[in-house]
């Protein structure tokens, strides 16, 4: 049994009651608490020393990310944050100003989005650091952006630039928390969620979630980083900085989907409000299943990691 | 640097914001998100393999506990739980049957009390299974019993039976949230928290949190436990069962103060609607700071381990 396959046994049959309008499956749950304008929204995600950071990763790099993550989840879902826990797990020799380094970095990101820290704990994870934050966020009623919106014919679009993060972005990358909430607010989009697995592999659970469409993707038209090709430049065994763009983890963009028609009114009312961050329209949805990439050379199924399937 | 002043320092200086009624410092925290009636309360709290549960205890034991923990916490606030997310951190090699059994054990204690799990996320912990919990719940507005709110004079309760909970308690307890929801509704209380890491230093908590005041307390009223007894015969080794039930962790009990004038009536409600859970009244709040405790030889001062000191 993998992974995904004991997840996809333990979501199966969660509990739930009628405070839940969108619990396990989604970047966030959404829940009903009773305030006439609002619905809320619940993150949890951590970060693990050895596998989402390094020992020697600066500890303000380390806490900003932390937080981040959950941040880029409330921000796919066009809300806004408004308090975090924290809980650490600590090694049984852990260095206190690194700690406080830490804090001071989450709590820098905190302050930029006037969420409040409102505690956590402290346990002992004897191996290696472990920072678990959990998000509470609010949305006006009904504007959530879900992954299962899409329609048939929609036009695809992505934030920022994709590939290459583990260079330096996925410390340092900022939360689409702006961006995401005039997304929900323009009323214009269907679907949308956070690039933090790849975007083969994101777009696949999206297309999934809206019913089991699909999507065609223009090559040319995606926003390769400049990060992406130097991580292709580096070595001959790096993959492509294409397949990069489409596969590789922590790009922390958002990518969604608007009718076909509110596509170039999209477009032009985010160069207005957000110029220094570039949007690319890469696609559109398709009836048929599965993902695409048309070249120069034609159109090719993708798999979830971001390379052309040859026939 | 200890890790209490490690945290002291962490938690002096946290970012926050309008919707915090109540921070970092108590059972939950405290958030006023709009809701007409009520506010919300936030928790989190992990257990970990090795420390909190050992490789070969019974997983669904080890959900039960994991979800118990933070369902205490809100039990001491007076609340009612709605939803929970869990994060999980997978060894390299995990037992799948191991997690879904661990989940059952979750499920089932969520389902009791009609909580929600909404979701949560899996990562890898290489060694040791790590499982992070965050529950969400609901109070009356202006109902939540904070730790704060004693008063010299009031008269200290405790439910249940205190000490010797490694012998299985701690993996098996329920949370006492019909009886803290009932505290919270009475009106009585003035101040409450769970008792998780040992009844003196816990209450020391709840004393600091009150300006600094004391506490005299009873021994012939400590509420023993048969557990602690057994543990104190086992060896001779063992610390005495009445140390035991001032100092030994996990018992999620519930300490609380209530003005002197209520404590009869609260104690006849009590055996009314609770006739089966024990509740004690161990002693007094003073003035005095330090927490002391009166046997048939005299008054001594007690240390946060439970101890008494002899000069």
């Amino acid at each position: 049994m993998t992974e995904f396959e004991l997840i996809t046994a333990l979501t199966a049959r969660l509990p739930t009651n009628d405070f839940v309008v969108r619990g396990a499956g989604d970047d966030c749950a959404v829940l009903e608490l009773g305030s006439p304008g609002t619905q809320t929204l619940l993150k949890t995600d951590a970060v693990v020393e050895g596998i989402h950071f390094l020992p020697e990763t600066e500890p303000a790099r380390v806490g900003h990310k932390a937080l981040a993550r959950a941040l880029s989840d409330i921000a796919a879902m066009g809300g806004t944050p408004t308090a975090a826990l924290i809980s650490l797990g600590l090694p049984r020799q852990f260095d206190p100003q690194r700690i406080q380094e830490l804090y001071r970095g989450l709590n820098r990101l905190a302050a930029r989005y006037q969420v409040a820290v409102v505690g956590g704990e402290t346990t002992t994870n004897p191996e290696r650091l472990w920072i678990s934050v959990t998000v509470l966020g609010t949305v006006p009623r009904g504007q959530a952006l879900l992954r299962s919106g899409a329609k048939m014919g929609d036009a695809l679009f992505v934030t920022g630039e994709l590939g290459g993060s583990l260079l330096g972005k996925h410390l340092d990358f900022e939360p689409r928390l702006d961006e995401g909430r005039w997304l929900a607010e323009s009323g214009r989009v269907h679907a949308m969620m956070d690039v933090s697995d790849g975007l083969a592999g994101d777009l696949g659970h999206l297309l999934t979630a809206s019913g089991g469409l699909g999507a065609d993707l223009w090559a040319a038209a995606l926003p390769i980083s400049p990060a992406a090709k130097e991580q292709a430049r580096q070595s001959d065994l790096s993959k492509p900085a294409r397949v990069a763009a489409l596969s590789d983890g922590e790009d922390f963009e958002l990518v969604f989907a608007v009718p076909p028609g509110q596509a170039v009114p999209l477009l032009d009312g985010w160069k207005a409000r957000f110029p220094q961050v570039r949007l690319s329209c890469i696609g559109k949805i398709t009836a048929e299943p599965g993902i695409r990439l048309r070249t120069e050379d034609g159109i090719r199924p993708l798999n979830m990691k971001g390379y052309e399937h040859f026939s």
